[in-house]
């Protein structure tokens, strides 16, 4: 039995069924053999644009979608909101349906605003890719941890996975949950109660999620723990108290992660705040995988942009043959 | 008989001859043919560098000049004034040598002052198309607004089209004067004296090209009606009113474009700002070409690409066929 | 005998022997081959992955290397410091770990701060070309300078040639020593003592290198002569009395050039300051290499780029034949 792809966007997993996310686990799997190759280029994307249209300033989701594009042959255009007529004070819409008449096939975009990229997907007809929207999600972030943790523990179904730190504040943290919920694991969200959704503070959590305010309570016997970046701006807003106690109180060290079923990973989206929400040992030793994640990262972009634009049918030769 | 193509630049089309402008116009219809293939892209410029420098902000038209170099297979280098040698003071003349030295087979540029295309393509080799210069002129854009008309329209000749705004401040308009009129197109000028060029509001005005300053009057019946957008700093500086007041006696309102043909189209080069110099229904109503302006801005650059680098010979196979 | 390549980073040439050096030409000999055809395009990185890491501005260097990366059919990635992680307060190493978790096969990168280029080095697998590091250097700059005098006064044991300007502040006058010495070239730096490193002052001068600080006397009879770009904030810093006392004792005028070598030729980094480190007369006169040298720029890097990823063999049928 085949799996039909029938998505037209990606806006955020929170309604993906466990196969739709398998389905692109798998077809990341695919792309991580092109990305091994001595030359690291399929063509299934020619002539088609993707356009990169950042309105927020980041380095490894940007690149990371760039790359995937191009090594499914498509062609790539960078947008950043300064220097664009989003200067100007042109809308939000106009600048995408532009974007679209100008030939674009895909639109990835990040923005400040949590629904920006729902707004656009309801009136334009390429694809969106929601790079990240505010405090809401960052889709893409969540099915690479997910496509990472399954490449090392195996079956996610019953793994218990910690996630600690800032997750009021964390696109990542929500769409972790939504891409590691349907495949079985079970989350453990740790952190400071300030920093944690009201609803979620009052024990009014999502099925398969747990708040465990002590992180050693958390972190003993987990199967992995994915620590969030924190946001330094957070403290001088009052909701921390020092970042030295924060480190102390919720930071991912050495002793702690010791205490987690052994070997089981750690990771991290990126940029780190090395010695606050993680330790350097922490974040560069064995179990780590920071680093497999940004790998992942391009590999689960080329998985998103083939099934949206080449559709559900597996991704064999001609397809991924040769070289473009 | 074949027409010869003899230009080296594209600055401004004020003293192109009819048959000119219909060259690019008809190559522009070959290249809109390779862009509605499913893989958008022909061989003809593989090889080739084509420049982007844009010392002013640009969406549009930046990504339609990198959207139709690509197609035709060029590499494409993005030079923004911020982040270049400009900032260490280099003059422009040396920055465009160096440009063209490191191999840039076109430059097109977008700069603030008027004139400074001109200035560049009597130094040097490569070929220059202006990207809009100052006030003066945005060539291509004039192209793809006659382009866009001609394909609704059918012949120009004799039809009247309204170019309603900020006549004073604006390229746009003197380059669709300069595209339309000589396929013989009649061209009327409306919008406040204080925004007309003081020649024309003396009543010196170009062949073809009349001024109504009745807006009322200008759109009876008119064939075409395009919208300038508004710097939204003149008023500040005193040349307007108030937006509000802007709106009611010069904005393109539903009203007001029923009085013109039956079924005679509106457009707009944007950024626009809605509810100021067209009213949001009027500019995604059924009569608005505005992101058909868009999607053919690609194939007039196309075009104009193809010419200066292949030269005249009619674009057959099998130079745009097949991909590259 | 075939010589062998071995090093994996381009970081400066100061320990690079002659035949490494003279490989380096000998192989961008063959690359501006490939730049002279009509279709400027060599397959042999297809499918790899260039990460332009400008942490400063550029417009020529990194162009060069976009251009270099492109000719031989290389993805290229840009990311500037702004607008990357590097805003976020990522550490630099963590940067660069990111790109080349990414995928990213040589790293190219300009940074403020001397050394970083060898800081990185050490602790990633991808290859690095250091684009210019702070004041210390520029190597890709001494080779394409060692290759554009090269190509004009032919084998450079015995000639002398006279780098002028603020030698001190000069990663360029570092890397052109360390490029044109090993071939056999003599180096006599001239400009104000102030602008010298102390020990260079104090006569300890490396090998094959004079300090005379009269630049008439250093220019009579010489073989070359390279201006240094005068960074403008050196006066305000006091290291200077003025720029019309420093054109006047250290610029490169007609009549200086006049007592050199007949037909000896001009050079300059740029971008220049026509009139202060080097009159326009000069500068776009019979003896000027300075567009030579930036169209050589794109050779010398396409070699580099070739010798790290494709390795020593010679650069023959079929890896620079046809078209990618």
């Amino acid at each position: 039995m085949t799996v039909t792809w029938s998505r037209r966007h990606v806006l955020e997993t929170d309604d993906w069924a466990r196969e739709e996310i398998e389905q692109v686990l798998d077809t990341a799997n695919a792309m991580a053999e092109v990305l091994s190759r001595p030359i690291r280029r399929a063509p299934p994307l020619r002539g088609r644009t993707v356009i990169l249209f950042f309105a927020e300033a980041s380095t490894r989701t940007r690149v990371s979608f760039e790359l995937a594009a191009k090594a499914l042959s498509a062609d790539v255009v960078n947008i950043a909101a300064s220097g664009s007529s989003v200067e100007k004070g042109e809308s939000l819409l106009d600048t995408v349906r532009t974007l679209e008449a100008l030939g674009g096939d895909v639109l990835v975009m990040r923005h400040s605003s949590s629904g920006a990229p729902y707004f656009v997907a309801q009136r334009i007809d390429a694809a969106v890719i929601n790079a990240g929207d505010g405090w809401h999600a960052h889709p893409t972030q969540g099915l690479l941890d997910a496509f990472t943790l399954r490449g090392t523990l195996g079956d996610l179904a019953g793994k218990r996975v910690v996630i600690v730190g800032d997750v009021l504040h964390s696109r990542v943290a929500r769409s972790d949950v939504h891409a590691l919920v349907p495949l079985g694991a079970r989350v453990t969200l740790s952190g400071p109660p300030t920093l944690l959704p009201a609803a979620w503070r009052c024990g009014d959590l999502p099925a398969g999620v747990e708040y465990e305010p002590d992180l050693d309570l958390a972190l003993d016997g987990a199967d992995g723990a994915i620590a969030l970046r924190l946001q330094l701006e957070r403290q001088q807003a009052g909701l921390l108290p020092s970042l030295r106690e924060y480190a102390r109180v919720w930071g991912l060290t050495e002793a702690r992660v010791a205490t987690m079923r052994p070997g089981a990973p750690v990771m991290h989206p990126g940029p780190m705040n090395e010695g606050v929400e993680i330790d350097a040992a922490v974040a560069h030793g064995a179990r780590s995988l920071i680093e497999k994640q940004v790998a992942n990262g391009v590999a689960i972009r080329m998985a998103l942009l083939y099934l949206l634009l080449v559709g559900a049918e597996p991704p064999t030769p001609p397809l991924l043959e040769g070289s473009a």
